[in-house]
């Protein structure tokens, strides 16, 4: 039973990656660069992503595909309302999203208009980990809540990501949080890794995360 | 193919049931009262476990079952410091625990010597909602810097749970929390849920955490 269940499982993976290369290629096709944002809940994937719009909307055309877990539209509604296209995917109580489901959620937008697509992945330090979906980078989110030793219990989530970042630095003065201890984890994991610190409250450390992206999208629509 | 993986997911949770009613079985007859700790990575789980053990080691004997998802002995050797059993469940990149994996971890404990058994689960607000594992209570830490609409996003961890804790509260003066709109979610989901306001910090509202337990724990050892 358990090795039928593994067979499967490799399938399940194998065609996956199949659809992500494809998705991939679609994306490169209309120069558009795809970042995979993921993240415990609650560390600010959305709050991340609304304040990078703010700043870069009247820069690039952006698009946005929300990941959640049941059937509310409350990022996506957010999204919306800053004027910038959003599909929402609710995976029905899947833990992640998956290269089919960026596929279809890609076919619902308008790829000619899109420079910079940003896709917020269900909450969850694990899961996200196993399925890559065809984007050019993943990006993972940790906050200064959560603690400084999630590098060391979450590991594999923060080997394979191009770019972290480490939000809520304005709750740094209220909480026990060694950025030492949570940088060497990260070190150790992933190394070299590049780690924007900011705060969507004070916009403290944005503009290095916007700039990142900046040079990437451009790279992306120069090619 | 999709239709012969629910079929194995179904077995898989039918069996895993199974199990769970035998752990039941056997704290039962040792007269123990068991928790099953469930949040999201950095609620707070570890924290709260460590207070309520140093609140109540000298009016109970406690024991503590560490799930994780990889070989990381943190929490565990936390709790091993305050001179309680421990024994660390590593579920090999699994998202959640499975009334197995508490099987085995029961059984390398001398239940004789238990009267409160604190499981932490693997941090994560969705996977382990699925899977009983045979516990008397399912409790879930929610936190202040998570966001007030986590019962809105993550609805099925919320539902089937005995008792919910809201941890972190020293961190409201610097959070836009709507704590209305945080309960009205639960409320929606499993009407009449107890909530625990307290805060691992301050020990503000740990009390009443700490009297429900006891009045558990006397329950099952009166029986």
């Amino acid at each position: 039973m358990i090795q039928q269940k593994v067979q499967i499982v490799e399938k399940i993976l194998d065609a996956n990656d199949q659809i992500a290369m494809q998705n991939q290629q679609n994306l490169d096709n209309h120069q558009i660069f795809a970042i995979n944002i993921m993240a415990s809940p609650g560390a600010g994937k959305t709050s991340v992503i609304l304040k990078t719009i703010q700043m870069l909307q009247d820069k690039m055309r952006i698009a946005v595909i929300e990941g959640d877990t049941a059937a509310v539209t409350i990022d996506a509604d957010k999204v919306s309302a800053l004027g910038v296209p959003a599909v929402q995917i609710n995976t029905g109580g899947q833990c992640h999203l998956d290269a089919s489901m960026l596929d279809r959620a890609i076919s619902s937008l308008d790829l000619q208009q899109i420079d910079l697509l940003i896709i917020e992945n269900v909450g969850n330090l694990i899961c996200p980990a196993s399925f890559k979906i065809g984007t050019h980078a993943n990006v993972v989110i940790a906050s200064v809540p959560e603690g400084d030793d999630k590098p060391y219990k979450y590991p594999n989530i923060y080997r394979g990501i191009d770019t972290l970042i480490l939000n809520k630095t304005d709750l740094l003065p209220y909480i026990d949080f060694r950025k030492d201890y949570f940088k060497t984890g990260i070190e150790l994991l992933n190394p070299g890794l590049e780690i924007f610190e900011l705060s969507c409250k004070t916009e403290e450390g944005f503009s290095n995360w916007i700039n990142w992206l900046k040079s990437k999208v451009s790279n992306q629509t120069n090619r």
